[in-house]
C-alpha cells in the first residue's frame, strides 16, 4: 500500500511573529487560506488513504496537528529534534511493521506547489517505480532561477522520460556556480521529498547507519522512544543515506515549488500593487515601495517613506525588518527566549 | 479675576494614530502619563481657580475634554474651526461678559514645560503686569537650538528683568537665519502663550480687526454662534492682532518649552537605549538605531536592522514611517480620510 509521511516538526522561527513554538509555519496560512500542512494534505489526498498518512512533528506541536488535520491517525511527536535521518527512520519502522510491503512518500509540512496535477503525476509515477525497483527516489525540482538557498543534486544517466540516475548531491552554491548550475539544464533542487519502499529504505539505514538502523528497531513504546530516540544522531537524510547510496534515483519535478524560507519570499505568491509592495490585510502606503506587509484581524498598517521592509502585525506583536534581514528574524526569537518577561511570545 | 483660556481645538493629525479626531494629541498621554491637556491644567491649577478656566474646543471633542476636565465648566465648542484669532476673541467676550475686569492668560492645550515653577512664575508675573496696564503680552520662549519650526519674536527695549518691548514678529526662518537669531540672543520662539486684560484685547479686536470684533459681540447663544462663527475669518491671533499692534510686550520664557509637533519629538522627552532608540512599551531591536516606538496594551514591538524609523502601534492601526517624514502622517490620514472603509481610523 501507499503510505505518506509529512515531515513537520519544524520551529518556523523564520516566520515570527505569525509562527510560534507551539504553532509555526506549517500549521500557519503563511501563504493560502488553509495551513501549510492542511495544504500538504489536501494537495496528495487523491493519491494516500488518510489512514495511511503519517505525521512526524514535536510534543508541543502534535495538539495542533490533530486538530488541523482530523482525519488523520498516525501523529508521531519526536521527543527531541534530531534532524530528517531519524525522522524518516523512525517513521519507516512505523509503516513497515504495519505494513511490510508499503511504499513511502515523504515531504516536508511547509512547501507551496505551483502545479499540483503535475505533481500529483510526479509523486504517482515515483510511488510506481519505487513499487518495482529497489531505488530511492528524490523529487528534483527544475531550477528557475539561480538559487544560493538550495542544495542542488546532479543529473546521471537518463531512465526514461520522468526519471534519471543520480550523479551526485551538491550542497548550497554561490551565485556564480548556481547560474552555471541553472544553464547547465543537468541540475535539480533538493526539495525534501523522497519516495521508495519500506523495505529499500529499510536496507539503506542498515547500510549506511547501521547504528541508527539497530537503535530505530529497539523503539517499541513510548519508553522506549524517550530512551531512546535523544541518542540517535542529529543527522540529515541527505548526508545519513542519500549521498552515500549508488541507488539513488531523481524524478523529474517539472512543477513550481517553493520552500516559502522566508517572510520575503510571500511577495511571490501575491499580487504587487503598483508600488512593488505586497500587503495582506488592511494596508495604504504613502510613498512606500516594495514593502511586504502580513496583518491580521483587520488590524491597519500604514507605511510612509519606507523601501523593502517586511511589517507583519499579529495580536501581541509586531515585527518590522529590513527584506535583506528577513533571515535574522531567528536573531530576534533568540533575543526574545533570553527574556522571561517576553516568554509568552515564543 | 484671572482667567485661563486653553486652545484645545486641533485635530492632532501627525499623531496618528494614537491621536483622532475625537480624541485628538491633546487628549492623549503624547508625553507623561496623563493627557496632553491634563497636564497643561494641572501645570496652571495653582493661578487659576477651576470655574475660570475656559477650553475652547470642537464639537467632536467637547465631550471627551469634559471627561477629562472634569472640575472645569466653562468648555467652549466651535461649529467650524476657524485659527486662533476668532477662538480667542469669542473666549475673551465670553470672559468680559462675567468679569469685566478679568485678566486672561492664553495657552495651547499641547505643550510640554520643563520647568513648571519657573513657568508659573513667568505668568504670575505677566498676569500682573497685564492687571496694571494695557498690554499685550506674548511669553517668549529663550530658544535652545535654532529651530526651523518655529515663529520668533525679536525683542525690543528691556522692559525690566522679566519683559521686553516686542520689535517685531517674523516668520519660521531657514536654518541659517535661524542659527543667527539664536546667536544674536535677541529672538524669542512663539510658542503662542498670551497674557492681558479682556478690556485690552477686546480694544485690540476692535482696532485691529473691527469686522470680526462687530460679530463676536453678536454671539449670544447656540443659535447666534452657529450662525456667525463659520463666517469669521480665518486668521491666526499673531496675524490679526499681535503683528499690527503697538503695546505688545515679551515675558522672557526662561523654561524648557517644547510644542512636540510630531513623533520623533517625543524623543526628546525620554531615555534612548544604547543604540539611540526611544521605546513606550514593550519592545525589542536587533541592529535598530535611532528609532522611535510607541506601543500600547503590552503589544511587543521588535525592529531588525532598521535605522530612523518611527513605529506607532494602536489598538487597530500601526503606523511605521521615516522620522523624516514625521510630517507626512498628515497625507496619510487624508488619504484615509478618502475611503470609506477605513473611516474608522480618523
Amino acid at each position: 500500500m501507499n503510505w505518506l509521511v509529512i515531515m513537520a516538526g519544524g520551529s518556523g522561527e523564520r516566520f515570527w511573529p505569525m509562527s510560534r513554538r507551539t504553532k509555526p509555519k506549517q500549521l500557519q496560512p503563511i501563504v493560502g487560506k488553509d495551513s501549510m500542512i492542511q495544504q500538504t494534505v489536501a494537495r496528495l489526498r487523491p493519491l494516500f488513504d488518510p489512514a495511511r498518512i503519517v505525521v512526524v512533528t514535536n510534543r508541543v506541536q502534535a495538539p495542533q496537528v490533530r486538530r488541523q488535520l482530523p482525519g488523520v491517525k498516525h501523529v508521531l511527536a519526536e521527543p527531541v529534534g534530531r534532524n530528517t535521518a531519524p525522522c524518516i527512520g523512525w517513521a519507516a519502522e512505523v509503516i513497515r511493521r504495519r505494513d511490510p510491503g508499503a511504499v513511502m512518500a515523504v515531504v516536508p509540512a511547509d512547501s507551496w506547489i505551483g502545479d499540483v496535477d503535475r505533481y500529483r503525476q510526479v509523486v504517482r509515477d515515483a510511488l510506481a517505480l519505487a513499487a518495482e525497483r529497489e531505488v530511492l527516489i528524490t523529487i528534483g525540482i527544475k531550477p528557475t532561477s539561480p538559487q544560493t538557498g538550495y542544495g542542488y543534486v546532479r543529473l546521471g544517466k537518463r531512465l526514461n522520460q520522468r526519471f534519471f540516475q543520480a550523479r551526485e548531491f551538491v550542497e548550497k552554491p554561490d551565485m556564480a556556480t548556481a547560474r552555471r548550475y541553472v544553464k547547465s539544464g543537468e541540475y535539480r533542487w533538493n526539495a525534501g521529498m523522497f519516495v521508495w519502499s519500506a523495505a529499500t529504505i529499510t536496507a539503506a539505514f542498515q547500510q549506511h547507519q547501521p547504528a541508527m538502523a539497530a537503535q530505530l528497531a529497539q523503539i517499541k513504546d513510548a519508553r522506549s522512544l524517550a530512551r531512546i530516540y535523544p541518542k540517535l544522531e542529529k543527522i540529515s537524510v541527505d548526508y545519513a543515506i542519500m549521498e552515500p547510496a549508488d541507488n539513488v534515483v531523481v524524478a523529474n519535478g517539472d512543477f513550481p515549488w517553493d520552500d516559502v524560507g522566508d517572510w520575503p519570499a510571500i511577495e511571490r505568491h501575491f499580487a504587487k500593487d503598483a508600488a512593488g509592495n505586497v500587503a495582506r490585510g488592511a494596508f495604504m502606503g504613502v510613498d512606500a515601495q516594495g514593502c511586504v506587509v502580513v496583518s491580521d484581524a483587520g488590524h491597519f498598517v500604514g507605511l510612509i517613506g519606507v523601501t523593502d521592509l517586511v511589517v507583519v502585525h499579529t495580536a501581541d506583536a509586531t515585527l518590522v525588518c529590513r527584506k535583506q534581514d528577513a533571515q535574522r528574524v531567528k536573531e530576534l526569537v533568540v533575543k526574545l527566549g533570553a527574556e522571561p518577561r517576553f516568554a509568552q511570545l515564543l
